[in-house]
C-alpha cells in the first residue's frame, strides 16, 4: 500500500473546460453546451506523444490521483497513478476527467439547464458510453493532444476503453481494459434495476425533481450503494474482513446492526449518499446496462473489434463475480478472433471487483510492463492464438 | 414438470393447532400461547412410523402440496410431494406447517397479541431456528407421532433439519438437508441487511407499526424481494430466461423497464409484496443470519453434529451461488468428521438456489432412493470417509 503523500504526485487542482458546440447523443437528444472538469498529472512531452487517458467507473470522477489542497485523502486511483507507479507520471501525461452526467463538476443533473434556468435533474439526457467517448475526444482536441499513448479504465471505464478503440482507432495506441465486460448480463442489469428502484421509489425522489422540492432520496441512494458494495467485494474478502463478527459480542435479537458487516454496509451507504447525486447514479447505471459495442455490428464482437488498431491489455481478477474473468475472456476471444494484438492476465486477488483499485504486485507489474513506452512485452503477448 | 392436478394429492385443507403452554425462546423472551397451521398428506400407518416433516424456507408456508379448494395453483413443493413423487405420499404421512412468526396462519406479527389486544407487529419476538424446531416438536406430540421417519428441508428449511438432528436426535431417522449452509457468510448477511434496510427505511414502515397507522411498506418489501429473487436464480438461468431481451425491441433512454429482466423483477416484487408481511420478512431473515448450530459447541461443527444419530442426505446444486455446493460440503465434512452416515450429491442444474423446488431427474431419483423405507442405498452412502 502506498497512499502516503510522499510517493504521490502531491497537490493537484482540477481544471474546467467549457464547450459551446452541441453534443449530439446516442439517444437522439443533445446537450447544447457543457463543462468538463479534469485533472492532469505529469508533463506532456515535446512530441505530445505521452498522453494517457483515464476513464472512470460508475461512481468515479476526475480526481484520480494526488491530493487536493487541504485534503488528507488522495484521488481514487492514487495507488496506481504517480511517479514510479503502475501508471507512471514520470513517463505519462495523465488526463482524468469527470464524465458528463456525473456530479463532480462536469455538466450533469445538478447543473443549470440553460433552457429552463433550473437544474436539469431528471431532464438530463441518459448518456451512452459512446457519448462519453465523444466528449472525451473533444477534450483531447482542446488539449491539443494528437492521440492517446494509452487509454485505461476499469469496470465501466473499461467499456469506454473498448468504445474508444473502435470509434477512434487511430487515436489509441494502447488500450487497457480492466475488470470489465463486453456487455452486462441479465443478472448485472437486475442488480442495477434494484438499485434504481430503491432510488426512484424513495418518496423523496419526486421523479428526480428533489432539488426543486427541497428533498433528497438519501435512503434510496444508501440502499443502492449498500447493494452495489456487496457486489464489488468477493464472498471471500467479506469473510476475511468481517467473518460473522458481532458488533457487541452477542446477538441482540433486534433489528439494529448486530454483525460488523451490517454496520459497515450502513456506513458505506450513508457516506456515499451524502456525496453522490441520485439522478447521476440512475443514469450511470443505465449507461452500464445499455453498453453493447456490437449493436452496430450484427451483435458480432469479432466484427466490432476488427475496427480497433490498438494493442490491448485485458485484465481480470480471480474473485470478481460482478465482472468475472469469463467476461474478460469474451473480450479477449473477440480480439483474438479479429486477429488483434492482445495480452490477457487473470490476476489472483481476494478483493473481488474492487481489486482493480489495489496495487497488487502482479497487476502493477503487468500494467508497468504493458505501459513501457519502448520495451516489447513479448512474454505477455498473444496474437491470434488461442490462450490458456 | 408435473404440476397437473391429476398426479397431485388433490384437494387439501389446512388445520390449526392451538398451544396454551408458553414457548420459551432463544432470545430469552417467550410466546404465551400460539397457533400453528399445518397440512398433512398421505396416511399415518398403524405403527405411526411413516411421518415425514417438511421444514419451509424464508418465504414458504404450510401449503406445500396439493390444491386448496378453488385454487388453480398448487402448494409450493407440489413438484416433489405427492403419490409416486420424490416425497411419496403413498409411503409417507407428510406434515407441513407454517413456522411461528410467519404470515400464513401460524401466530406471527399479524396476529393479536393477547397482552395488548393489538397485532404484535414489531413486538413479535425474533425467532431462532431452534425455537421453530421446538414448536414443531410440540406439534409432533399433539399429532401423537413418536418420531419422524424423515425431516426434509431446503435452504432455511435445511437449517431446521440440522437443528432437529442435534436437538432431538432420537426422533429423526433420516435427515435431508437441501441447498443449505451450516451458517451464513458475511455476504449472505449483507444481502439480508440490504433487504431489511429496504423495508425499515420505507416511510410507511413506521418501525413496524404500519397496521396501526393504516399504511404498508410495500415498496420496501418489493425491493427486498427483487434483490432476493436475483440471488435465488443463477447468472446462467437469468441469461437463458431473459438474456438482454428488450421489452419493446429498442432502448427507450428513460427509466422505464427496458429489459425483460427488469419487468420480471418488478412483477415478482409486486406480487410478493402483496401477499407477505413485512415484519415476518424481517424476522425470518434474522433467523437466517443468527443460525449457527455450533454456538453451544465451541464453534466446532464436528462436535455439534456428533449429537446426531440420523442418516443424512445432503444435496447441493451446481449453479446455486446463494448457498453454493461448498457450503453443503462443509456440512458433509462436519458429518464425516463426526463419523455419521451421510450421502452427498451435487446436482447439475441450471436453476441456481431455486433448483431445490424443481423435479430435476437426478435429484428426484436421489430423494426417492434415500427415502425408500426398506432398501439400502449403499451406492450413495459414505461413512467417515473423505468424499470426492
Amino acid at each position: 500500500m502506498s497512499s502516503k503523500q510522499t510517493d504521490s504526485i502531491g497537490i493537484v487542482s482540477p481544471q474546467i473546460q467549457h464547450f459551446d458546440e452541441p453534443l449530439p447523443l446516442r439517444s437522439g437528444r443533445s446537450i447544447s453546451q457543457y463543462d468538463i472538469v479534469y485533472e492532469t498529472y505529469g508533463t506532456l512531452n515535446k512530441e505530445r506523444s505521452n498522453a494517457l487517458l483515464i476513464c472512470h467507473a460508475l461512481s468515479g470522477h476526475h480526481h484520480a490521483a494526488g491530493f487536493h489542497e487541504g485534503d488528507s485523502k488522495p484521488g481514487w486511483w492514487n495507488e496506481c497513478i504517480g511517479p514510479g507507479k503502475a501508471i507512471d507520471t514520470n513517463i505519462y501525461y495523465v488526463v482524468s476527467l469527470n464524465n458528463l452526467g456525473g456530479c463532480h463538476g462536469s455538466t450533469g443533473p445538478t447543473s443549470i439547464n440553460p433552457e429552463t434556468g433550473n437544474t436539469y435533474g431528471p431532464d438530463f439526457p441518459i448518456m451512452a458510453v459512446r457519448d462519453w467517448v465523444k466528449s472525451q475526444y473533444r477534450l483531447m482536441q482542446t488539449l491539443n493532444i494528437p492521440y492517446w499513448a494509452a487509454v485505461v479504465g476499469g469496470s465501466l471505464g473499461g467499456m469506454q476503453v473498448i468504445r474508444w478503440s473502435i470509434d477512434y482507432p487511430d487515436l489509441v495506441k494502447k488500450a487497457v481494459v480492466i475488470a470489465s465486460a463486453p456487455k452486462l448480463t441479465a443478472q448485472n442489469i437486475g442488480f442495477n434495476e434494484v438499485a434504481r428502484q430503491a432510488i426512484s421509489t424513495d418518496p423523496e425522489f419526486h421523479e428526480g425533481r428533489y432539488a426543486q422540492k427541497g428533498t433528497y432520496p438519501k435512503q434510496g441512494l444508501m440502499l443502492a450503494r449498500m447493494l452495489g458494495h456487496i457486489t464489488y467485494l468477493s464472498d471471500d474478502s467479506m469473510r476475511e474482513k468481517f467473518g460473522r463478527e458481532l458488533k457487541t459480542g452477542k446477538l441482540s435479537f433486534d433489528f439494529d446492526a448486530n454483525f460488523q458487516v451490517e454496520s459497515y454496509l450502513r456506513y458505506q451507504g450513508e457516506q456515499f449518499s451524502s456525496r453522490f447525486d441520485a439522478n447521476s447514479y440512475m443514469l450511470m447505471t443505465k449507461a452500464l446496462d445499455y453498453f453493447d459495442p456490437t449493436v452496430d455490428h450484427d451483435g458480432d464482437l469479432v466484427k466490432c473489434l476488427s475496427l480497433a488498431t490498438a494493442k490491448f491489455l485485458v485484465v481480470s481478477f480471480s474473485t470478481d463475480w460482478r465482472f468475472p474473468p469469463s467476461r474478460s475472456e469474451e473480450i479477449v476471444q473477440g480480439l483474438l478472433g479479429a486477429r488483434k494484438n492482445v495480452s490477457y492476465l487473470e490476476i489472483e486477488a481476494p478483493q473481488g471487483h474492487d481489486a482493480f483499485l489495489f496495487p497488487i504486485e502482479d497487476y502493477v507489474n503487468l500494467l508497468t510492463a504493458f505501459l513501457q513506452p519502448e520495451k516489447k512485452e513479448n512474454s505477455l503477448e498473444l496474437r491470434g492464438n488461442s490462450h490458456a
